[in-house]
């Protein structure tokens, strides 16, 4: 399994993936799920990846060698006018990689090689966007009213965002949330693990404001998980009281 | 969907279930899925139910029509001499109705008819005790390590059950946890629904010591659902802030 977030702020995005890839539970291994690819002072580009690690890697390794030989062919990621027409292309080598691999194995539909991912970036000119693709190859994009996306393993880790975001936080604040969110679905899923990747892009910039790898020994997440307990238990005695002197239902 | 809860504490068991049952989306029912039998002053059994509604009602209706017919065979439910009897047997009816349902579709393993069950309650003279039963009919016993169950849309509402349990707690306060936790889930998936039923047994009642039906207007269900969100975004600000000015990784 896997988790992964992006999410949108009025400041830009904030990002995070956890690295643990497990085929059943005695066969765990640790990779990044976090690829960025950016021109200084003209676009930044960055894809989370959740499900079929062979999927997965294949897009990825698609892109990359395109970015390679920049001469020889358009290249998606570098030269694409819109994030709308990257999205479009990771679509479209996510939807043909897992149809091929499921075609080889006589599978369909919602098989062993499905994998989805999110888009994040911006391009100069305009505005930074943020885009969830599906196996299938289509995508949706984030909005007001859907500021963020997860992929993998999404429900331990929701109920907080829900509750904690706010589009005019600042982008330390985005990053306390996710830490939060990543935290809660690490207590409940082994499937989830460390370390994680972090990366933080302001409005404009054109480059990562920031990149952290969160290890085992991280004293700020090792601060959160510890406190996010005591903090949790405070919120859920500062609740009223339940008394059983009330009506019988 | 659905969600349920049991839960063991030292002064007795808390258990709470929604009533939303859904075939697709559009189509939405509203059905109890805590059911309690007790003879005063010697046994209370009370079963909280997931999974395909023809199943568990199958398993429920053959449960009582044994308890309206006590002469002509051995009552389940209000004869077995322990609690571990009571789960074996409900296991057995559980197995029997999913197989019977499947193998007349020609459906096999993790099929349409699957459900899951809860069996809580204690006998006189032995401990108060808390099952999950599979759809396989075997089942696992609640102990100190793990100390609750839950069954139907489970996720959402974990992790505050996982930060805010204490086996000490009170029977109220125990109430409240699984109010912020099924709010947490309601918030999040549509398939769980109000109005929900909730149930607490003090040890050595044999009886149900507090029943009350959650409707959408209960007001302490709403002071929790407004105040929780609160609580959350304080619990948040209290944490430490992060800062970018660390090292890179």
């Amino acid at each position: 399994m896997t988790y992964c977030v992006g999410m949108m702020l009025d400041q830009g995005l904030v990002l995070m993936s956890d690295t643990r890839t497990n085929s059943g539970v005695d066969n765990i291994s640790t990779f990044r799920k976090m690829f960025t690819w950016s021109v200084p002072g003209e676009r930044i580009i960055t894809l989370l990846a959740a499900g079929n690690l062979a999927s997965t890697q294949a897009v990825i390794s698609q892109l990359e060698e395109r970015t390679k030989e920049p001469d020889e062919r358009f290249n998606v990621l570098l030269e694409s006018p819109t994030m709308f027409q990257v999205a479009t292309e990771v679509g479209r080598l996510l939807r043909s990689t897992i149809t091929e691999s499921q075609g080889a194995h006589g599978e369909r539909g919602q098989g062993r090689f499905t994998a989805s991912m999110i888009v994040a970036g911006q391009i100069a000119g305009m505005e930074p966007r943020l885009f969830m693709v599906y196996p299938e190859g289509n995508f949706i994009e984030a909005s007001q009213d859907t500021p963020f996306f997860q992929i993998g393993e999404t429900k331990y880790g929701r109920p907080i965002i829900l509750r904690g975001y706010d589009r005019s936080m600042t982008l330390e604040d985005g990053v306390k949330l996710l830490m939060v969110s990543f935290d809660s679905t690490l207590k409940a899923n082994l499937s989830v693990g460390l370390p994680l990747d972090l990366q933080v892009i302001e409005r404009d910039s054109f480059a990562p404001t920031h990149q952290h790898r969160v290890m085992a020994d991280d004293p700020y997440f090792q601060a959160i998980s510890s406190n996010w307990g005591d903090a949790l238990k405070n919120a859920f005695h500062s609740l009223p009281n339940y008394s059983f002197n009330r009506e019988e239902g």
